[in-house]
């Protein structure tokens, strides 16, 4: 089943988060609007606004602005990070066209991605509940740490362990989707059982989802991925597939790949396709979605203490959707 | 008078403002606390907190934690503007240190940046006060604006018209400390016209003290000001010293300066020093720090509808101060 059928229930409501996304990027200065405009209108798969509106309406809130307005924020944090990241990666491709940062430039991308973040805490302002912002800057937060995290590891490669991996992407990708299950379900005045429960489910739907991205970034094709194949690997990022074949490496498959990831001067292409062939040749890529799998299967338990209902349905065929997605 | 005595006043509280800002860089990721830690412990004036503690202490709130919180939030926001800033300049100092883009390069710096502001977010909404982060998090976004507006204008400096010039220092520059003065008010429960007053008042000051932040850039010696003298004429910024001096200029003159300013590949020593004495002969800077001081004047009437205590007298001060400092 694609994304769209799966979210289908919250349709109406995705097409109230668009208007309001394109009201929030209005600026008198119209290079905002322009760049604020061209990420967000390449296609993302509003995954953020989709998991807040399907926890609410799980628990039983299926009206009101409040939950479009904090869909269409979860959103605009998520996008200002991709404009960072993009900058802070030097990126070339995002969503198969031109980064940002290639076709404005790191400056005006950075201020556009914090003039993003403010205009998104002023509308989770307007949901009018402080417990739902403590929520969403806990996990802003929260991210911008994961990020850190990341660039940290990839000046020495070797020293990222499993551990560091894991909370590179819990930090980085599962605490915001974390706080879309919390952020629907305190939306919806639920209590304290369904709300621990969406939060779990968004971590673990976020974990699995970052996983998928690592994998597919050993296994897509640039035409699939809608960014460069291997990145990673080149911008020094270790990352599960690569940290699964390592440990089960040979002695001498060890020693080549330690030296090539020791190197901090780049990668020929020679090392690029030595290091490919060992996560193909020690199945890093099927592992890691193995991995993903697990967590899918957390967070569908984790729903399954949810009111039976359309959107609980969604939410589980959505948990599905994340471990079996190939872009 | 100095600044320490103009804010004495509210000197214990400045304290708990240095106490919570520590409090809230902490993080798990230690390069996450150094680098915020680097740039706010270096010497800033702590302005904004001043002024949100002077503003609730002049409307008669002069307990509680909560305006601690505020102070210490709008600093935080501050010096994630900074961070970015000094990435989006291509900064070499801050404060007579090497600027922290410097230190540990722009992605790090991008990105504790974000931490500051998803932290400053969190502490606002510890107030308690769904007013107040609304008053914030549009400062926040105007902050945003008003830089990319000055990265636009730095493309075509001859562009820039003293409309312009405005536009950027209010957004920039002023509506941050709009905000803290609308903030100690909100806090103190004041009434309309109050808020009002210290929404002015902030603003008012905003623009003066950006103001003078230009004339010393032309007129300040390095050792004062804690960074590159004219620095704001080699990053191709177009402020109203030069502005002013432009407007007084012979026809010869005006055409060398076009020629050299509409230069995009950079100045020469030559150029420099031609501008520089176009911005001395027209007294650019003098006139400059005139219209800094209409400000503060629009400032004090602002003020003098405040109630009469020692809080209001310090603002006022501190008013004068903006105009009057070298440094």
């Amino acid at each position: 089943m694609d994304f769209s059928e799966i979210i289908s229930v919250v349709n109406p409501e995705l097409d109230e988060v668009e208007q309001e996304l394109e009201l929030n990027i209005k600026s008198p200065v119209p290079l905002v609007y322009e760049i604020s405009k061209y990420l967000l209108g390449s296609g993302g798969k509003r995954l953020r606004p989709s998991v807040v509106l399907l926890a609410s309406g799980a628990c039983g809130l299926t009206g009101g602005a409040e939950r479009v307005y904090a869909g269409a924020a979860l959103e605009l944090i998520h996008t200002a990070t991709l404009l960072h990241d993009d900058v802070v990666d030097e990126a070339n491709l995002r969503r198969g066209r031109p980064a940002s940062n290639v076709v404005w430039g790191n400056k005006a991308t950075v201020l556009v991605g914090d003039f993003m973040l403010a205009r998104s805490l002023g509308l989770i302002q307007a949901c009018g509940s402080l417990e739902l912002i403590k929520a969403v800057t806990d996990a802003a937060a929260r991210l911008a740490e994961g990020q850190v995290l990341e660039v940290m590891s990839s000046s020495n490669m070797l020293e990222v362990s499993e551990e560091v991996c894991f909370g590179i992407i819990e930090n980085k990708t599962a605490s915001l989707i974390e706080s879309c299950g919390r952020v629907g379900a305190v939306l919806a005045g639920a209590d304290e059982g369904a709300k621990s429960a969406l939060s779990a489910y968004g971590f673990d739907i976020g974990v699995a989802f970052q996983l998928v991205d690592d994998a597919l970034d050993y296994s897509s094709t640039e035409k699939e991925f809608g960014k460069g194949v291997g990145q990673d690997l080149v911008e020094g990022k270790m990352t599960l597939p690569l940290l699964y074949a390592l440990g089960r490496s040979t002695e001498g498959e060890r020693e080549r790949a330690n030296a090539i990831l020791s190197n901090g001067d780049g990668f020929s292409d020679e090392d690029l396709s030595f290091v490919r062939g060992l996560v193909d040749r020690h199945r890093g890529v099927d592992r890691t979605i193995e991995t993903a799998k697990d967590f899918i299967h957390k967070a569908r338990t984790a729903a399954s203490a949810l009111p039976e209902n359309d959107y609980t349905k969604s939410l589980l065929m959505l948990a599905d959707y994340v471990a079996e997605r190939k872009s």
